[in-house]
């Protein structure tokens, strides 16, 4: 086993010697500009981990996770259109950098280019890995479908939100996992087990960042706090809140979400008021807690050693950034 | 073996049976909308009818030729945007209808689906067609960018011109027929033959397509007829006229495709006459004729019945529409 960063290491290397200049450069260009602008390529590492909790070597891992980073990248240039998104890790966005169509294209490219990857598999792990991947990445559609619907609806209930979380988000952090199984041809059940735990674990990440959107520390949060307060986001603490609240609160609550305002700052300081008082803070830090505990919980079946568990604990707790 | 027809009506009734009404409605919508529009569905007829020169029923090959039509309207969908196209099969695009986001992302799933409809196939046989239709997927990206490139280039030459339809009109055309050899699990050699049958009659069609837009007969052509010429749109005939004009001519052609007019039938007029007496007319049947015969003659190299050939040179007649 290895640690998250050189885990991290290995794949940048390994993506480094897959990007080789093609024609045409307006295809491929944007495809390399955006995979090397970096993040913290996490889905990637989890496939690579995930392989040798389940005994083989990380680098038998290494095309399926990269055919998952290929496969975020190709959702987030394709998501940056949709929300007319102006950057992206601190950079300018491809299809400001490009153009729209450039962005369409490069993007349809780099989900072709994602089952490309699987090819270094033989027919039967092959076809698992691609089965798998399908599913996760048509989910991952209708999970951004539904954050589109869900933005011109009023009536969004919890159990709709998280069925949108979880195929956005948490079910490609699962399959990630799963991969790694796939590829060290580990018993179905530790497959299942193990997809429970990234969907658990990626669920209970979202709403972390839902939470920390909203009461984060400015200095370590990475991105703008109050942000879904500014662009009236329906996330888990508005619905909690909506749920809870009193009818001024709701009233209230209502009204701030449907402006759009030049000074956010006290918007932002009322809405958090009454997710506070409401309950909805503390609800979400406890379904958050739930998540984790069943992430968890997935751990203890799993035919694997205890050192092998606490890793993936110890992955699940620093993720979380916090003892729970 | 049956009738282009009846396997136009078999690939509609297999559709048909596939269209379930899932959620979310605006991801699934758009997608049955662009299917229902029909259109010749030459391609997966393609795959039907391949399948059965090489030995098995038309069947087995569904889901091979579904995957094929799935891809090709996916391609629509997103050409369309990049077109900014108000039809397509004289409805509405899906980008009129809703909006650019939602072509974006129903064509998207319409790529993911189109690999699931190999699911249907045992591992081997389902890598060797996820694995080509990979590869020509990412063909057809890149022949789009080709034509996007090209548009605000003066300088493509006959041969970029010539791989650039090649990837982005041929290659499915070609691989369409090797689904149908690879599913009835006929020799390499044979699929490899079909590819080449397929290809060479793709870039007589998009040639006799080039060549019918200006001289077609506005009664049977169902385009408008200089409807490359209005849009200034470099086809092979174009650039075999900028090959063998005299330099006035040359300079008139170049002239008249660098406008945009309010009235395009003496444009339309002058540019034929250019492209008759520089001999680029003929040329450009001379290619067609050329490419059929290739295709033809890949024909005597295959290991099947005379009857299939015939049946196969038959389809490549009737597809050219005239005798050669």
């Amino acid at each position: 086993m290895h640690a998250v960063s050189q885990y991290q290491e290995f794949l940048s290397e390994y993506l480094q010697s897959q990007l080789e200049v093609k024609e045409p450069r307006n295809l491929y260009e944007p495809i390399h500009y955006i995979l090397g602008l970096g993040g913290k390529r996490i889905r990637p590492v989890l496939t690579l981990m995930s392989a040798e909790i389940f005994g083989v070597s990380y680098r038998k891992a290494l095309s399926a996770a990269l055919a998952v980073e290929v496969f975020h990248n190709f959702s987030l240039v394709h998501d940056d259109i949709m929300d007319d998104a102006p950057l992206r890790r601190g950079s300018v966005t491809v299809h400001e950098k490009w153009d729209t169509n450039t962005a369409i294209l490069s993007g349809d490219a780099m989900l072709i280019l994602a089952y490309q990857y699987f090819e270094n598999y033989k027919p039967a792990i092959f076809r698992k890995l691609a089965k798998l991947f399908s599913r996760t990445a048509l989910q991952v559609c209708e999970g951004q479908q539904m954050d589109v619907d869900f933005e011109v609806r009023q009536d969004v209930t919890i159990l709709e939100y998280l069925k949108m979380i979880e195929y956005k988000t948490a079910v490609l952090v699962a399959a990630a996992m799963k991969m790694g199984a796939i590829v060290a041809k580990s018993p179905k059940k530790n497959g299942n087990l193990i997809y429970d735990f990234g969907l658990n674990l990626g669920l209970a990440f979202q709403l972390q960042d839902d939470y920390l959107d909203a009461f984060g520390d400015p200095k370590t949060f990475g991105k703008q706090v109050g942000g879904d307060i500014i662009e009236n986001k329906k996330t888990y603490l508005y619905l909690k809140a909506m749920e809870f609240a009193g009818e001024a609160d709701k009233q209230k609550l209502a009204d701030l979400f449907s402006t759009q305002l030049e000074n956010n700052s006290s918007k932002i300081t009322q809405a958090k008021a009454i997710f506070v008082n409401s309950g909805a803070a503390t609800a979400t830090q406890k379904a958050i807690e739930e998540y984790t505990f069943k992430a968890f919980e997935t751990l203890e079946k799993m035919s694997i050693g205890d050192k092998e568990k606490q890793i993936l604990k110890s992955f699940g707790e620093n993720l979380m950034g916090r003892k729970v």
